[in-house]
């Protein structure tokens, strides 16, 4: 009764890199979602950055960062290759700044953790931070080069993965998924609001959304929605305001301006936990751009154009859930919180590795989705 | 070859009130504009205040307004009545509140002029203030309420003058006009993006834009651009915010907050002298959040809607440019800076005593084109 061989459930950045390259081994794919390329990764400021985002107790999910930010730039060109449109990398490293002097002593200790790691970064004093970027306020004290930690434009990455999708042979259908199949034991596909689609394996790709389909295994998915709110601006020239990302831990606060090269500017973000809300706050708006304009007045001048929230799946420990559920014909790729652009490149990999193998790899292994559960096993193999 | 015996060039909500009044005349009337209802009447707050936006030095306009405002209610029921739609005049009054002792300072200046001048209000203690509207913040010091400063929501009345104006027969075109047609010595129409009109009488009501219509009489038209940038919220419940309109002195900075029954609340508004930009900047969204959030602070947890820049039609000395023009044929109904909205019923009452009569009432003569121009008189029968 199959009609594909796996069913991708949320086209986000994790559920159309994996329908593309699950496709491009040659099985029948399709990709299910009734809002395709809207959720958090449309949202997102497409930051590819393990090193200034590396925080204590995350050290797994740091190498799993890291792992996937060196595989980007060939993600990013077979990308582009295959879907004729551009992703917007661009390699130029990014500075994270002190506001204040508590700021500046919380950067020194996250300096310290990441040469403790080995990462890739280096000390700057508020000088040399303002020769690498001459907008920077001028109260800004030192801060840290990370110059491995990059961008990618996310809608443009959506864009072209929409097309990679199609061109290596999925199909696409705008539709809810309600509920899994069960039959004999294993997920046999979805139930849809209009109609059934069955597979051998049915990957839930769905963001924070993933734990709301009917019939997963128990216990409940460990998924909720983290709202982020973000701003997008424009330059009035068309010019990149900035060489490169700058970050801020401002008054404790912290914010980040993402320079596109075509002169967009992308400024967040809240992290609230406040459920399914995705409206838009005045004091959210309000205390991104105080914080933006406090560390590069400059952002003052340009255009606000877009403001949008949006629900990141967060997970317990902030890691992403990816592999094999603890029932046959069913996997899961979500559960990846700040992170799932970066995460596109290694996730995929990972599941298509499960698709072809039987199971992920080691490197991902830290990763299984049965972690947070003590009495599910994940199954060896879910084909 | 006249057409028509009216020609009104624009559709904001002095065109709109002019083409309808004018049309009940039983006159022949088309109204052209490029985009109808989207420019600075679109982008207004719908305040009716001429007593707590008093200002020294403008005691005609201060007549002028006080005199509309008084005018608004019959003028609403009217056009309710011939359009069949709500226009959302809220009889509630405003309040004016010191966020400062500089600001107190000010405002007790402001209170003693509307004293001086016989307007209608009153001095209120801090406790007084927080008693009309618990939500002040408490920092708040006393200020002034004006029981008669009131509201419309300008969107609606937008949509419901363009039916009452169709309604009485006005015809509407969708067209630019580019330059006024002179025959005879006399303003004979108009020349369009797309074609000519004739008409006994032009009136200009294109705000800002007023001044770019070639073959106006010299000299230029005394209109210049004042950009408005402006925030509309919502509420979460779909309740008014507020009682009624608070505005707030702020550390000299003023700001206002106008809360819709619906939920609705606009919150304005910048005042810039930066030519033709209609662009929306980090800056003014980032200062009218701080400042509205300062003197309300729910306003923080609200939903931010809409952000939007408009260009007001300045005049030397703030008062509108209403009458006859020095060449016949031609009339004006521009300049209304901030006062659009509130100014729509008395300004469509002095251009029909003009149709009708040959002049404006003598208390609109203060506000003739003319006296701007020493070299130029208005003609007293333009038709």
């Amino acid at each position: 009764m199959a009609n594909y061989d796996v069913i991708v459930v949320g086209s986000g950045v994790i559920g159309l890199s994996i329908a593309w390259q699950v496709g491009l081994t040659g099985r029948r794919v399709v990709i299910v979602d009734p809002h395709p390329g809207r959720g958090s990764s449309y949202a997102a400021a497409g930051m590819l950055a393990p090193v200034n985002e590396a925080a204590w107790g995350d050290e797994p999910l740091i190498e799993l960062n890291v792992r996937s930010a060196a595989g980007w730039p060939s993600f990013a060109r077979a990308l582009e290759t295959a879907s004729d449109l551009p992703v917007g990398l661009r390699e130029t490293g990014a500075l994270l700044v002190a506001g204040d002097g508590s700021d500046h002593a919380q950067l020194e200790e996250l300096f310290k953790f990441q040469q403790h790691l080995g990462l890739d970064s280096s000390w700057c004093t508020a000088s040399t931070c303002r020769t690498l970027e001459p907008l920077l306020a001028p109260g800004v004290r030192g801060g840290i080069l990370a110059p491995s930690d990059h961008q990618v434009d996310n809608r443009r990455v959506l864009a072209a993965l929409g097309v990679a999708a199609r061109r290596s042979g999925v199909q696409f259908l705008h539709a809810s998924v309600l509920a899994c199949l069960t039959s004999d034991g294993r997920i046999s596909g979805v139930v849809m609001n209009d109609g059934e689609l069955y597979g051998d394996l049915t990957i839930i790709a769905a963001g924070y959304a993933s734990g709301a389909i009917a019939g997963l295994p128990d216990p409940p998915l460990a998924v909720r929605p983290v709202k982020g709110q973000i701003l997008r601006l424009r330059t009035r020239d068309g010019r990149a305001l900035l060489e490169r990302t700058v970050r801020g831990l401002i008054g404790g606060q912290h914010v980040y301006i993402v320079p596109r090269a075509d002169g967009g500017v992308v400024v967040g973000a809240t992290s609230e936990e406040v459920g399914e809300d995705t409206s838009v706050t005045a004091t959210a708006c309000y205390e991104l751009l105080r914080n933006a304009i406090h560390l590069l007045p400059a952002v003052g001048e340009i255009e606000l154009v877009e403001t949008l929230a949006a629900l990141r799946p967060g997970s317990p420990d902030n890691a992403p859930l990816v592999g094999a559920a603890s029932v046959a014909g069913l996997a899961y790729a979500t559960g990846h919180y700040r992170n799932g652009v970066l995460l596109a490149p290694v996730t995929a990999e990972a599941i298509v590795a499960l698709v072809e193998q039987g199971e992920i790899p080691d490197w991902a292994s830290p990763f299984a989705p049965g972690r947070f559960a003590n009495a599910s096993t994940a199954t060896s193999d879910p084909l």
